[in-house]
């Protein structure tokens, strides 16, 4: 039966979030709603128009036989500006400072809500830059790469410290952590990464680097590529970092535990982004 | 600017889908697009008509001056069959078999499709049932977690077996793991569980549920309340089980690491689930 248009701007909406990244070709949804082409073409240009006004993301149309079109979640600049004004509130709020100066963070990456606007905010990164795997290390990170991996519409991989069973062969790698200056070690199960892959490594907290300097050595064992490093907050470092060219949604610039403050602040994240609002052709890379 | 049905169309259901469980007042969106009550409430009842037709969840409609709508997620038994009769045949590909009969799930559960799926599948148990927070034990149960209260739109708390300084005071407890027979010990910060919340309990993997069993001590520490278990795999289990009353979406029947087989089949979630399809008048429960 010929499904109405009001009807199939609302599946249409439906399908493509459950699906980012991913084409769909005209002829999918013609069938799917025993409608013409002609008719499914102008509910995609509603939808695309709604999607950009509304902040939604992209709809990218590809032309031609193979065809179709693509949902691109990313956000807009003042999405994203009040998003991490709030977030840094939330991070300098004095109750989460705990002993020796560590910041409490576990409520705040164990929100969905939260949890995907972090995703949003990281997959907006990469609207025109392929990535093929999002990488983190266990366990506080896990939460940020499955977040980034959905919203780009790939598979997170889990490196880990400790060995288990459940993995499998593994690849092992010795590292500096760069707080504490002392050789750490961590694998990643052989199986789960493939060379050339496109890494996106993704942490919740960054000190000097030596954890996400660690991905980059195992990256390398596996012959796969890096292309990018984001992190939920970074903290102000003293010595040298291991890592340059990585983002962070937000900076904590100081930790008092004399006087129980936290500063908190938007990370480099605003400055090395293009938006949503500020995208003129975007191109798409997953198909 | 008056927003025209098509586009309202569209950005409801945007809207709705991200923020699962939550109770939107018909004035929200008559003030979002100009609109009339009498328009959304139109438009409500063609998305909600959709959404039940299309296997997407439930529109509950709260009727009165603090009424509202409010997005259910929920899937159909056909859906669910399906997906499980595809994961359990995954399940079952002999080269997931690992030394000592252990079965490889880590791409399958680094995939944010089948996250996602997985997260519905559990939400839809819960679609009468009110849940405060969902808990599990790092590291492989965290996606399952995070992918089920993002669908249940309530936060996720992870217990851990290792002490971390990131994690303030922490309570914790013995457990027997029940495959090993040997004691454990299981940890959770003080700050992350409130008195009275409603705990959802998930893992990966379970055999003899030792370890669900200790995540239910920890929970009665707290002074909060176990309203449910779901676990990814269940595998057969000689002894005498630490819990029943839960839901497996899998089991593992057979693992012969000498002819090199693995048997899979769905787990005993379809016989006590009520699905989309089923349901007369769903009642939720989240604000």
């Amino acid at each position: 039966m010929k499904v109405k248009r009001s009807e199939r701007l609302i599946d249409i909406t439906q399908y493509l979030m459950s699906r980012p990244r991913t084409l769909i070709p005209l002829t999918f949804f013609a069938a799917r709603y025993e409608s013409a082409k002609s008719s499914i073409s102008e509910d995609l240009a509603i939808v695309k128009r709604t999607f950009a006004a509304r902040g939604t993301g992209i709809l990218q149309t590809v032309p031609g036989a193979a065809g179709g079109v693509r949902y691109i979640p990313a956000v807009t600049r003042e999405f994203a500006e009040t998003f991490l004004q709030n977030a840094a509130q939330r991070l300098a709020e004095k109750e989460r400072l705990l002993p020796g100066g560590y910041v409490y963070l576990s409520d705040l990456l164990g929100q969905p809500t939260i949890l995907n606007d972090i995703g949003r905010l990281i997959a907006t990164q990469y609207v025109r830059k392929p990535v093929d795997v999002v990488m983190t290390v266990a366990t506080k990170g896990i939460p940020i790469a499955q977040a980034t991996a959905s919203y780009l519409n790939i598979p997170f991989v889990i490196v880990r410290r400790d060995s288990k069973v459940t993995e499998g062969s593994t690849v092992s790698v010795n590292y500096v952590s760069g707080s504490s200056n002392r050789i750490e070690k961590m694998e990643l199960s052989k199986r789960s990464l493939r060379e050339g892959a496109k890494v996106l490594v993704v942490d919740d907290f960054m000190k000097g680097g030596g954890t996400v300097n660690g991905m980059r050595t195992l990256i390398n064992e596996f012959d796969a590529e890096l292309v990018g490093i984001a992190v939920f907050a970074e903290a102000i470092f003293s010595g040298k970092p291991m890592v340059s060219n990585y983002s962070s949604l937000l900076r904590v610039d100081d930790v008092n535990t004399q006087e129980q403050t936290i500063v908190a602040n938007p990370g480099n994240y605003l400055d090395n982004t293009t938006f949503l609002d500020e995208l003129a052709q975007p191109v798409a890379t997953h198909s």
